[in-house]
């Protein structure tokens, strides 16, 4: 369940040699600087990548406080939205970094939400084979999931987040109060990705953010801080067990291999990342009560709780087979197996590998009876 | 010292949860199946990655090998050359994978140099975060040096592999039988590398190339796989010791910051790696003698070993400035160091972090005396 929050509070995601904090603080923005000086034996040059959005609103706090510690600072300012999370994008990261000249040792930073934290780790595991990132998550969804872990990544014309590394960064520093100037939207489509930590493994999680849900919206600050801080708690839990996905790290994909074919077929263009997840998730409780793994019921009180969140319910509309396609159930792909993320019931997830196209286009077609 | 020849050879690169075998046998492209299905639990689908030059010389018989244990295989062909190595050809694999849905357990293959095989393994190292890939090098220089160790790379217009991943390949599978279709200037080039090896750490296997060296250009296969096991040892040694190159893997860097930037100012049309590298060599000598490190006579006599191998010894005529800039002493490099590998003589490598820019100038003006 969750736990209540503190002013300030730290995990360590312990992977040996690559382990790290993950430090959440109300206000921890402006002491960036500082952060940086306790993991660097003296302050050389830095990147900050953020986008054209968030770097208006926070870039110069965070340049100052890097300043004042020592830091030499470039910038590299990209455009905003998921539809740029691409080899173009990352090419201009590559370009800016070389145009810097940062050497092995000195850091990017990525200030802002899942693209450009994705876009800026998978830079950082690329540029001179690699060099120390620093995750600022400034969305709900990156600061409740998608900083923590090393999943890095751009998106392909034929897939989401195909070209990518496993790297982690040296340091997660969440400021709670960047959510602040986020659209509302935005705040909706990251507690989509917090619901999942309940779905997966924590029942009593899933209620306490149903009870919570306004509270959540309007920004909280005890509520959003027990959220973020439950959220992490799991991420690193997952991450510390099995950090390349060769298991059960996989149950974080609830939702999210519907999800990515419904970015996939709208081409990045309708939904953001966690409002697809949010349509995914109630795919895959569909899927699990249709295949007799969750009760029934369960499809029911899920989108019950997105409701409360705002999250869109209506299922886009289109062909089984185009599914099927997104989600790599082609042709050339006979025998292969989709992996899905079912669920036994509120709080217990499960890797279900044995799914049939046939009960894909069950499921698709009980959306138009 | 070069140890004599076996049939057969198999080095173990021991680097735990990565540890691979160097395989090192005359005709043994045509079994390459078979060392699949000894990686694999079951064929499945693979790709292997050539050049236009290469592909039409040996795809069929890895295709026939491959296919006969039960492979199902793709292609990818690129144009030949360093000078595509480059993220548009980086993007036409992932093309490729992405068109053949290669899943995250399935192989690709690089069948090539040193150019096939640093962009097979970086693409290797990205597609899906990370898929299994074997090398397969075709010529002296990647048998002796490129394909072993795990270095993966594209190059960025304004640096050499500037972009690319520490990324270990599951098998190293070394037929010396294939360098019989090499070019003249191809083999030549190679051996430059292999030279390397004994300049930075085994003074009696420089001497031993020396010996040899016609036997070595003409093929000779008791000399050639002496060279090649002797080689691969060195290099298996020193990437245990140091996989990320922390520390003493940059000795395998000798001649390689004078070779880079010899080839980034001549834009990759010039000079063959290995022939760069030989140059950078002979500056890198000089450079130990001029700065009391080295005896008088260490560059003539590395330079009399080139001369015997066909290697340009002529030195290109760039402004000091030009060198300092492709070097990265620039003007927003103040006070970064640039590591410089240098000899206490032959057989006795080492790394020099202080030397400054003056130096460098008077060794370029020492050319032009």
């Amino acid at each position: 369940m969750a736990e209540s929050q503190a002013t300030k509070q730290v995990y360590r995601v312990d992977l040996g040699a690559r382990a790290y904090d993950i430090h959440i603080e109300a206000g921890c923005l402006k002491r960036i600087g500082e952060a940086l000086n306790g993991l660097f034996s003296r302050p050389a040059r830095c990147m900050v990548i953020s986008n054209v959005t968030i770097a208006p609103l926070y870039m110069a706090s965070v340049r100052t406080s890097l300043e004042q510690a020592g830091w030499q600072v470039s910038e590299c300012i990209l455009p905003d939205g998921e539809r740029y999370k691409t080899m173009e994008s990352f090419s201009l990261i590559m370009d800016a970094l070389m145009e810097a000249r940062l050497s092995r040792n000195e850091p990017v930073i990525a200030l802002g939400g899942g693209v450009v934290g994705d876009m800026t780790g998978f830079a950082a595991s690329c540029y001179r084979r690699g060099i120390p990132f620093i995750q600022i998550p400034t969305t709900v969804l990156a600061q409740v999931d998608s900083s923590v872990g090393g999943k890095t990544a751009i998106n392909h014309p034929h897939g989401k987040n195909m070209i990518g590394a496993f790297y982690q960064p040296r340091l997660v520093w969440v400021d709670p109060e960047v959510l602040h100037t986020l659209a509302a939207r935005e705040i909706r489509a990251g507690i989509a990705e917090a619901i999942k930590y309940g779905l997966i493994r924590d029942a009593a999680f899933f209620d306490w953010m149903c009870s919570n849900m306004q509270a959540a919206l309007a920004l909280d600050p005890a509520v959003i801080s027990t959220m973020i801080h439950t959220c992490c708690r799991h991420k690193a839990e997952v991450v510390m067990q099995d950090e390349t996905e060769q298991g059960m790290r996989a149950l974080l994909n609830l939702g999210h291999t519907f999800g990515h074919a419904i970015e996939s077929m709208t081409r990045y263009t309708t939904y953001l990342h966690g409002e697809a997840v949010a349509l995914g998730t109630l795919l895959a409780a569909r899927l699990s009560e249709q295949t007799g793994h969750a009760p029934a019921g369960t499809e029911t009180k899920i989108a019950a709780c997105y409701q409360q969140a705002g999250l869109p319910l209506t299922m886009p509309d289109f062909d089984a087979a185009l599914w099927l396609d997104a989600m790599g159930h082609d042709k050339k792909n006979v025998g292969a197996r989709i992996r899905y993320i079912l669920l036994r019931g509120i709080g217990d997830g499960f890797i279900a590998e044995d799914i049939q196209p046939e009960s894909i286009r069950r499921l698709i077609a009980s959306y138009h009876a």
